[in-house]
């Protein structure tokens, strides 16, 4: 049995080592942390508003739709909103209270402005289906990537999230982001910029980061990374932040498993990137990049294998 | 406050919208869409019959075992039947609803048919689990490689997942394989062929496409790709579904991490392939490749790294 | 409907195959299995000691904080000890039950002494989320990395898991490590050794193997492989567990995205090694090393791409 | 550890004895039984829609209001319609399953009628919230009585079911009844027949039979019966069913805390019954009826109280 | 916010106070307290065993049946010798925690001879069915009185309680008991003698004490107490426990609403009791009593009545 | 399926019917509705205090129950304030929302003053507990009634709702009443004032009304009403609200099941008062009252009882 002295102490050396500690969170404003559950089940509700019948209700009539589509929005916009907020405050510096009743309006109003973004997002995403579809022999039907393709999933998420951070929502469209990453293992920045008729197959490990740009009818596959190179510092010797620093895509791209693309470097239109190659150099519209050839040779595995 | 007027307004648009649209799934014959809800839940009860003590009721013993193990076969093929008519049902073209009749008693026939072949899929796994006792020096007893081991969760979800696709069963097989893959971020199609005593190590990033044929003996590592390279289209432009179009690779053979094979491509019994490597061609029995040596010089890298 | 013969049949025929099958769990000395659902539980109350605020109530002040960590810590060392009893019991070999008095014992002592690292545990994290925060250009606060970033939440698991191992508790530490694994994609052992000051940017399909020791200051990207290469086996033919396999890497070295680096190799202190590439030799300290350039060239791509 | 052979036979027992016994549920038809839960969240639903802003979303506006009713009452339809068909099923005695058909179109059309008539019991509701307004000084406000009183709560399921039972739906009215019952003590029989105004105070242990005729404006307490005192029997010796036999309470009559009311007596319009009484004969209109006096004297009581 | 001194001073006082007091619950031989919800499982479960189809699965068959009843007496004899273990500590004054070794066996022992005492019970209860069934006109069928009726509910708890009360099991068979009366308002002692062909009509109220012994083929509606009217002291002036102080009721008497029986007194076979009486002396065989005719006048009410 | 039109018609009658009614709740001040989830945990919370080792972690020592407690009160200090002032919201009439700051802070203060009331709450409960313990032969341990008796959750209950409603809290004392009233069947309103060394037997059924005063060691019975008889009405027609006109009973009372008592009569110390009695009148100290005797005699019952 743990003597209490023991615990005492440890609760003691514990809350000690806190108050100069930067993994202790200290609360502003009475605001509490984004709540990831809330999140979850907001990103669901969107599902069911852009994809009725696969998402929601599934016998759901275009008699009904209209009831359970306002329902929900009207549920988004409050949840949305107080999500939103509690993402301002979580990053506030500032000491004065009184600001924060501009941040709960703004909230609000950016959770409105973002629902009426909705029908665009929707249309985005029909063309990354469209996409999906054509471009998987193993895919029978539309609606079987829609409701089992990991592609979709993301893409979803993906949208819903760089349409929060052009409205420079905070924290809040990483997080939205991250679930997806955990869920398909596809982690795509919410600032990335990404055409329509979009497609990631399988997509484990596919990185497309933060000032990535990528244009319209690219497909890429998993363990692709579109990343940055180098982090150029200021004088002061810390990052520069926000500067771009990830790859340009232009339309009709295709970039197999595994190629790791660094730095603001552009690939040409239509360019197609062989798996496992490391670029970090522009390519040319229409190239095409493979590894060098393998080497066929008796080396060093044990025995054993 | 978000106005009434408002909210109309974009509700309309959003059902508006959907009539044309591919993103709005229309119920056919009164069928629900499937639940992954149910179906994560019968592959929970197929996990405590097919790994008994290790899943379910872990005290259960010799004795008290046929009475588990026949509830759970009981409930599942209820269960599994209605799931195997909903994924009939969610690629039902048929306008004529007198037609289901046939579905739900094809479904029951299959759900039942599928418990039968229980034992061979258990047999089947017994080798995959010994596969990764022997295969992995950090393994100390077969049992942790059952409970915790990403190689065993996927192959259990591919084996199941492999034989409702054996029944022509829809969809349901690769709502099942998602499952894995969202978990484990193996991603095996349930239309690949893939033999006793499989390993796969780590696992992350690994995909096996729909007409792979992996033999016996087989281990491979994370970030795996045995991949479709190009997708013939018919004369209609559209892409031509079910041709062979992944790797076959042959008994005894190792594929160390990130290699990517892509093609109706045969890699030989007993070859060895390095990671990293980019492969389109056929590799004889016993090779062992590797990729081309990388190179030291001070290349581009920023500052700060 | 299915009839009671055949199910009868088909129970028969498993629990018969059971008999003789590594597949089964047979429980030993009354102890089930160790409980998944609780050690997510245990680990979510870690989170809520390491990140106050973060996790668990986040209005917690520092008035009200002992009092939520000591009862954090009463709760944790009862669940703990709990566990870790049952991980013993899941290897033991003994028919002697009288001997099982000892591991309860010893698992409510090991509990304690773990507790006693927590606040070096937190030291340790604080180093990697400062790592976090100063190596990504986009983050924005230090708190961003804690709430959202898969490195810390796997660093998180890691550092506790690896913890519990050097008190030889069984399973667990490895349980622990595959919840980050499932929902991070990166899979480290927790018999890995690493330094302060880590970060692993995106990170799925990242590996980093049992014996590998890792130095201060470390920065890899997702999908690189710290692997072993071949599994010396015993007189008997088994694999010799326990040998140091896999490389070490030195202070300030940084690997990029999809390395594969494999065996008892040292990449020496200050080197970087470009992504994509696969190592099997000892790396000079300040090297850099990438891939061999990629080719140009029209390759055998199939139409449609 | 019980010995399997024991729990075979007792199974053998239980199972056996089972076959002759009204014990055991025999599905027909394939219908599952009523569900519980199913009902309990449909009444949820009702109250939402009979009291928005009080159940149910308490933010909802007049601007929201019909999208939440509209979802609301899309969602009643279904799962109304299916329970209402699983309760024919309960009581059905038909061998013949292809005469179901004709429940299903009965139980959806039945459940369409009950939607109808919610306007009409919320008007009945409203009389009845007001008078527990008006009728207890301890209310303060006609919102307490909606939120807290178990008047209410059980009025409501009462009529709810009553309007079910006037549809002839076989046992879900009884078993919304028994809900209401379970939680305030309050029996109503849904044939029972109310009207408006009306006010159960405290409630626990008031029962009103199935044939009750009870007016308008009409007040009763705490453990008050209004029920049957004799069951004519038919000539086979069986309970003759759906004899009128519980009193007729008219208009404007108060009945105080544990009065007993039994047979087809009539309570004349304006009476009031004082507490404890029992009554089997017809009570005129006005009529101020109380117990005998008690007696005080030292009667029998034990030591010690 | 509330200053921390403040919730540490009080803090301290509760615990102060608690030293001494009886509101603490101390805890002895490391045996937590008995699980209401476990207790509640289990008595879901003994139900689904008694009630075959009514609860439980819903479609269980004749064939499918014994797999269900199996595994759920397995579970049954797990969870209850643990309970029942439990409910021994709470009582237990030993300091000596190797005496426990003996009441774990005791348990186990006890839940077995339990279980096979479920025949009985069965029996029992379909007595009571039929009672319910041709007692109440309003009773349809003799699954709706299984289905919905408070009295069934209240007997099958209180006849598994009554079971477990003469094996000498501490606390467990009470805490069932209240399970039913929190439930219905029917109010059962587990150490009742009731016979079978019991029924309990409405229920609300009802009370039967511990000492009570009730024949066979009666029958009682709600609000009727048979209980004690004195308690004899011992010579230290504490109540003398165990001593039999409740009514006996021979066979097939009815007694009405409401009625008070109080003290070892006998209600002779046959006999009816009118409602709201108050009874402290015999009655005999076949008698029929009512309470004094209440007086007509205009008594005190006050206006507003 | 129901047609949209027919839904919207239904729709519009219901949002238009709601315009005038009392039946819908209006929002102000933006304050949703109190959470009677959120109310029962706090009850819970609550016992957990109170009661410390029966109810909240079962094995807590008096080494970590000061870290229990203390985080317990921090919750609940937080939980409990919002509570309070949604109960203000509940019944404000201002429209001026500027006040609403005050509310906010009255209900923290209020909170933490409830807080500090605890320790007395506690004191009053363990007389209570003595007074279970030793009034009822059938208790073998005061832990017994603290864990199983209906009168122990009820007073606690009670207890803490007097508490609230001192503070002048609005709606929210009667909620908690009204759980308890739930489970239980007893009825004491918040405004009741009763002294120390309580004891409800049995307890279904009773009522204890809102300006009753009760004294110590008082024991009643289930079914006993202390209520009230006339409401005087205002000059306006109107209940004149908040008069006293429940019964004062004094100590060492004890009142037998079923007895109703109405009106601001006074029970003079040391009364008795037997079971089914109805009174409206002064009853002196020491005074033993019983019902009149009952009738023996051949009354109408029909066939079949």
């Amino acid at each position: 049995m743990v003597r209490r002295n023991e615990i005492a102490a440890i609760v003691e050396e514990l809350c000690e080592q806190n108050k100069d500690s930067l993994t202790c969170h200290r609360l502003r404003h009475e605001a509490p942390m984004p709540s990831v559950d809330v999140l979850a089940s907001i990103v669901e509700d969107l599902r069911a508003v852009l994809f009725p019948g696969y998402y929601g209700p599934s016998d759901v009539t275009s008699e009904s739709m209209p009831f359970y589509i306002g329902a929900n929005l009207d549920r988004l916009h409050r949840q949305l909103s107080e999500q939103i907020n509690r993402g301002y405050c979580f990053v506030c510096q500032r000491e004065d209270k009184a600001l924060c009743k501009d941040c709960e309006e703004r909230s609000r109003d950016i959770a409105w402005k973002f629902i009426r973004k909705l029908p665009d997002i929707r249309h985005l995403l029909a063309t990354d289906v469209d996409a999906a579809f054509v471009g998987d022999p193993a895919a029978k039907t539309p609606g079987e990537t829609i409701f089992c393709y990991p592609s979709i999933r993301a893409l979803t998420n993906y949208r819903i999230a760089h349409e929060l951070q052009l409205f420079k929502v905070d924290i809040i469209p990483r997080i939205i982001a991250e679930m997806a990453h955990s869920l398909t293992g596809i982690d795509i920045h919410p600032g990335a910029t990404i055409g329509e008729h979009f497609f990631i197959d399988h997509g484990t490990g596919t990185v497309i980061g933060e000032t990535c740009i990528v244009g319209r009818n690219v497909r890429i596959y998993q363990g692709v990374t579109l990343g940055a190179k180098s982090f150029p510092q200021g004088e002061d010797g810390s990052l520069i932040k926000g500067l771009a620093r990830h790859p340009i895509v232009e339309d009709d791209v295709t970039i197999y498993a595994g190629a790791t693309i660094l730095g603001r470097v552009t690939i040409g239109k239509g360019a197609t990137i062989g798996g496992n190659v490391w670029i970090t150099r522009d390519i040319p519209p229409g190239a095409q990049i493979r590894q060098s050839r393998p080497m066929e040779k008796s080396f060093e595995f044990g025995a054993g294998i």
